[in-house]
């Protein structure tokens, strides 16, 4: 089934956005950016870096749970998700902030670790025998006998636009840019960024190799289905990019690249050597992505390279 | 020996802290800092972060090693340092991008990670037998031989006024602090920022218990010897505390506070939960001053938080 030929995709505009940040801005932290000198990375030019894994709870992600949950009406059955992962995480977190239950629906081969840390924001948390989506089918269940409010992870406009106030926040830290990275799991994050761009800068979609359901919407002309793997598969893997995200990227994205898991791999360790900051995988595509010379800049291009998160295994990161 | 009844101990003004403000940009980060909200950390209060691990090295340490280069007349014999630890590699680093020679004592007892890490500068390497003291006898032999400018890591009027540049990023990125935390070496670094509030934010400087030179200083009256040791050691563990930060101190400090080396290690841990950032024990002592009561803010008062260094051993940190 091809969406766009049934019903129009709303996209968020730079007012969303502008709204969104003012709605969040009590419950997420404004991340800063650092700029690093050529060289650092192995990089011929300085970066912008925007530190977005310096969120409360790691990841970008509470941007669009907050908003999604300010303004949704959620009543006692409160909200409902399935992540074992960043999202599940951020619902969690603005659920107890907000003072709304959160039931929130895991598959059982996610990492223990990742399960404890979601389980201590104070969710319910159901583990489904499987996957991914057999978690989100038990979610969808749930939420038909319950009312409560669905949370999706990227593929909602209050979510979309919520994570687009990350563009407005370098929009004010680095206004001279002239390229932004920003990695893609479903397409939320750049999807917003991209939004608010508009054009303004060039955004490029950065996605592994293994897991590019964006790139594969451009290629079929919408999104589709796709398998995924891969070590960043638990944050950018989702096996079908967003139609908000896909309807903006057709209008704004610069471009999609891909970098292998290697790759990913050798940027967080740089990230690490040079930081002392642990970058997840997910965190990490970007700056792989210019490593690589998968984006190549021009010769003095003002580059920001966002870091979205930091939930990873340190075990082969840190030394 | 008491110096100050023999010499006027300059100390550092703000025009001074401009100056090296002015002549190092080109070659440090301006760091960030993070607002973080009242509950992270245990603590129930906002708190802003300077994020001074994030320099270049991983330590301060370059903006005083940059400025004392840039003002000296460093001749063919280069430069001269005794450190295997963050001074030795900023020396190392900064005389790389200068462009000078750079020889650097290095104690037998140093990690061989460490001692990899300024080799790998590019600075020639002594290994000394002994500890730092050893280590620093020789390199004054080594000084008098060859006419070599003399690196101090803390008593000279350069490197107090370069360290204090982190105050005055600190007045145009946190303009309403009213309380500053500082961990102390041998008082570089908080001289700096002393002097640079000079009275117009409190300064707060914190020592480890087990390696309090400065709090000797102000018992006596004047910097003593002491003996030092526990888990900061390697970075905040000066047997005296510089003339030039003492006098600052006895002038603008607002206190000295002190942290077990438990508390400590509490603190790295709780950076590395909240933030996925590696802060060495000497980093990570200011925030340990307010995990654990030794500096106690009032209801609302505005705290920054200076992490100065993350080149930490991770192992018992990171999980």
């Amino acid at each position: 089934m091809d969406y766009r030929t049934e019903t129009t995709v709303h996209v968020p505009g730079r007012d969303d956005i502008v709204a969104a940040s003012e709605r969040i801005a009590p419950f997420v932290r404004r991340t800063p950016v650092l700029e690093t000198e050529a060289g650092a990375f192995g990089i011929d030019l300085p970066l912008t870096l925007k530190l977005e894994l310096l969120q409360v709870t790691g990841s970008f992600k509470p941007r669009g749970a907050f908003n999604r949950m300010l303004t949704a009406e959620v009543g006692g059955a409160g909200v409902v998700a399935a992540s074992g992962g960043n999202f599940g995480l951020a619902v969690g977190y603005a659920a107890r902030e907000l003072g709304h239950r959160a039931e929130i629906f895991v598959p059982s081969t996610s990492p223990e670790a990742k399960i404890d840390r979601v389980r201590a924001t104070g969710a319910d948390l159901r583990v489904i025998e499987g996957l991914y989506d057999d978690a989100s089918l038990a979610a969808r269940d749930r939420l038909a006998e319950t009312g409560a409010v669905w949370m999706h992870p990227y593929d909602q406009l209050e979510v979309v636009a919520a994570q687009g106030t990350i563009g407005r926040e370098l929009s004010q830290q680095a206004p001279d840019a002239e390229t932004v990275l920003v990695a893609v799991g479903g397409g939320g994050l750049v999807g917003g960024i991209a939004a608010w761009y508009a054009g303004d800068a060039r955004v490029v979609a950065v996605e592994p190799a293994t897991s590019a359901c964006l790139r594969a919407a451009f290629d079929a002309g919408h999104p589709v289905e796709i398998d995924v793997e891969g070590i960043a598969v638990d944050s950018l893997g989702p096996r079908r990019a967003g139609d908000i995200a896909f309807e903006i990227a057709r209008r704004h994205l610069d471009r999609v690249v891909t970098v292998s898991d290697d790759a990913i791999r050798d940027a967080q360790r740089a990230i690490w050597r040079e930081l002392h900051l642990l970058a997840e995988p997910g965190g990490a595509a970007t700056l792989a992505a210019l490593m690589t010379g998968a984006y190549r800049p021009s010769d003095a291009e003002r580059m920001v390279v966002l870091l979205c998160g930091a939930n990873g295994d340190p075990a082969p990161v840190v030394d």
